[in-house]
């Protein structure tokens, strides 16, 4: 099955709104233009606003100049994806308000329909139940979760619970997007499609595993909602965590159903909790201040609007975590993540071990142990260094980079996290979504980080916006013998 | 040490030959043209003609202009590099006639000095001792002799033991120039330069060998001298078996010295003996019979000036070779090789095992598994077979070539095997070089081979010239659910 024959309805709660705009409805499109779906795919933009299908039409016409590359936006394309799209006004969390777009669903109760929250996280429960109550939920519905599930787990634990009252866990398809990326899919292909890596993939070759995801953006007028979250919440307790999960899970025996997901699961599990003399040691908190980027001034965390300022919530994190497993024992997973760093990136670094020998040491400078690089952002791609001889009739070796992301041809669309993962949704796939027990997992890891930054006190360190973090984050891999990987040259070149 | 500067004397016997004009002058020019040996290294051309300087000169720049690339030819580099042309009139055999050489080398007693023998085998023994007998070995003295020595163990173990009795081992230079080349350098570098080989590189991971070595060249003019040897002593003795106890050899401890040399000498010794079974079954013998190569029609090996039309000589060998130790048990080796090939190739294909769970095979074509190509000729190149992720919202993959011969760069002057070699013989470096205890192993295992043959009698199996040998050479890796590596649609492209 090269294209996609699930005829599906769609309906994308919060439409109108930043993620709806940005990413599904471009992402919708692409999947339409390059015939990925059903033509009988229909899509219903629901929200509150009072509206028409010709005034919605409007704002998505107006949106895809915006986030649509001119080159790739074909009006005869655009035109006919419009045929598919549809709004109804409904105030989501009210049962009662669902008639409309009942009516309009009625006829096709056999086929695929997918419910997309695009909406606070805090509505999932109200939404569900609203749903069920309007008594759109047949056999083929699921629904569709942004993150973040919860604050903590006890949050995450009510929300799962709500929306699992009136969906089957398997109905639920709780999204992170860096999963849905190019070179995580290739990552896995990777090691998983070729003998030579898997063998490689232990403690016994590598060193250690480093996960950045770095932001040049502060809070940028989220300030009310980012200081009740902070960085460990924000983004290690999801994509962080789900970044490393995909990294260190053992192979599964199957890519369908649970397979993948109980991989995860078991690394979630085996993540080392920390003492609380650990966490002194072993996580580090930051907090921007004043500082520049790209050459223009920004201002410090405690100034933004809507920030406490007295607030210690963290907008850097870099932690040294360990899995307790026979693959991974004594090979650290240094994490890190923050706001106003010095460039946008988020990467995945296997730092293999030195070769036990340096065969070649007396006739050159010393051997650069081999280094797997996978890029998610700003641009993605897998990269691997190794040593090969420099051309010449003597033996001096020199610093490769491979780039092993081939597939990724000129030319060719890319496809974004957002159409796989839509995709997906239609088609039923759940392996790049999240268990609720995953969710769960990862908020006990991370919850008892976040009660011994409060049994410790303190603030976080404050740094300068536009570096890399506080000096601690530097000292936390220093300190075992190993530097954190410059991104900087790189990405500057 | 970028540059060398070990002043030399180099005394080419038979510079005025085919392999003197063809390779040893344009490697040495190369040398000169780019800095690589030292200002004051002399370079005395020797043969029995008579002759001088000028004549030398007109000779060389005549073979120059054939066998030296127009754009590298500079006249300028040229003009300076035959500064350290001279000429002498020596019988080589007859050390009564070195004294116009040994005049000319009298002011340099204490510089390196090389002995170049680009004459025939059965002339080594008896130039060395001319050499000695003219007082010309010094210390630092070394001679380089070409393949092949001997045609049988008893013929090499005379003429190592007559050159033994005027130079010591280590003064012995055995030039095999399939082990310059780059890519077999490389072979090197990304296997103890990089964690991620040496641990695959053994039965585990590895499933098979295959080195082919394929001619489209008939016996040329040297029919005479072929059908006393066949492809089993003029090109598995050396050749083959140089490249499968490189593939082979466990690592060493130093590059330096003889411990290269030394885990050569295991790998020949643990070559299985065969039974006389064995070589009915593990062994074919070919000799090509009329046919078309690159359209034009080409005559058989019996039909060849100067071969026995009776003869019994190989043109062709195929075998199965196997090596009896801990890292190899269970791995065949596969060599072939062969004159009026379809084309001209020489490689060694590593063959790694499949995947032992296709994950991916539900949704695919079966995973292929990884190959690792080192391909010496026609074109010199480094090739990883890899699967990876085809783009796009799908997990189907793709088989990928990587191109992991990375540091040859565009536009930079390619080294030439004869270059690194010449140079290591000036430098002194033995790690290229074969020991005369691996020419004696290498003629052991070849001989019970010659041995078997000639006790099971029969004829070689003729096959059309232009075609990959006879089909019990197919048959020879099909019968283990194996097949020979297909270079056509690869060297065709």
């Amino acid at each position: 099955m090269t294209k996609s024959d699930i005829p599906f309805d769609m309906v994308v709660v919060g439409a109108t709104g930043d993620l709806g705009r940005r990413k599904l409805l471009p992402a919708l499109y692409f999947l339409h233009k390059y015939g990925e779906i059903s033509p009988k795919g229909r899509i219903f933009a629901v929200s509150r606003q009072k509206g028409t299908r010709e005034t919605f039409l409007e704002l998505a016409a107006a949106s895809s100049k915006r986030h649509i590359a001119p080159d790739e936006l074909n009006p005869q394309d655009w035109e006919s994806f419009t045929k598919r799209l549809d709004y109804v006004t409904v105030d989501a969390t009210d049962g009662a308000t669902y008639q409309p777009l009942s009516e309009k669903l009625a006829d096709r109760q056999n086929r695929v329909r997918v419910f997309y929250l695009a909406t606070s996280p805090n509505l999932y429960g109200a939404i569900s139940r609203a749903i069920h109550d309007a008594g759109l939920i047949t056999p083929k519905s699921r629904i569709v979760l942004e993150k973040p599930i919860g604050t903590d787990l006890q949050s995450a634990t009510a929300i799962n619970s709500s929306v699992g009252e009136v969906f089957g866990e398997d109905q639920i398809f709780r999204i992170d997007h860096y999963l849905g990326k190019e070179t995580v899919q290739n990552l896995m292909a990777l090691r998983f499609g070729n003998i030579l890596f898997e063998p490689m993939w232990r403690s016994e070759h590598i060193d250690h595993v480093q996960i950045t995801v770095a932001e040049t953006l502060g809070v940028e007028g989220r300030g009310g909602y980012y200081d009740k979250s902070g960085a460990l919440r924000d983004m290690v307790q999801n994509h962080l965590l789900q970044l490393l999960c995909l990294t260190a899970m053992e192979p599964p025996a199957r890519l369908e159903q649970d397979a993948i997901r109980e991989e995860k699961i078991k690394v979630l599990r085996a993540l080392r909790p920390f003492s609380l003399e650990e966490i002194e040691q072993k996580t580090v908190r930051g907090s921007y201040r004043l500082g520049a980027i790209a050459g223009e001034t920004v201002p410090g965390y405690l100034d933004e609007p809507d920030v406490d300022e007295k607030s210690t919530t963290e907008t850097f994190v870099a932690l040294k975590a360990e899995i307790e497993n026979w693959r991974w024992a004594g090979v650290p997973f240094y994490l890190r993540t923050g706001k106003r760093m010095g460039h946008r990136v988020s990467e995945i670094i296997i730092q293999f071990k030195q070769v036990p020998h340096q065969l070649f040491k007396s006739r050159t400078r010393a051997i650069q142990p081999n280094r797997l690089v996978i890029r998610l952002q700003p641009d993605e791609a897998i990269k691997l260094g190794l040593m090969t001889k420099r051309p010449g009739p003597r033996m001096i070796l020199e610093r490769e980079e491979l780039n092993l992301n081939l597939a990724d041809r000129p030319g060719a669309h890319t496809f974004q996290a957002y159409e796989r993962l839509l995709l997906d949704v239609i088609r039923g796939v759940t392996t790049l979504f999240m268990h609720r027990t995953e969710v769960e997992a990862a908020w006990t890891w991370v919850e008892q980080i976040l009660e011994g930054w409060q049994e410790l006190g303190g603030r976080p360190r404050s740094y300068n916006s536009g570096t890399w973090g506080p000096p601690k984050s530097i000292a936390l891999l220093e300190r075992d013998g190993r530097s954190w990987y410059e991104h900087i040259v790189d990405l500057e070149r």
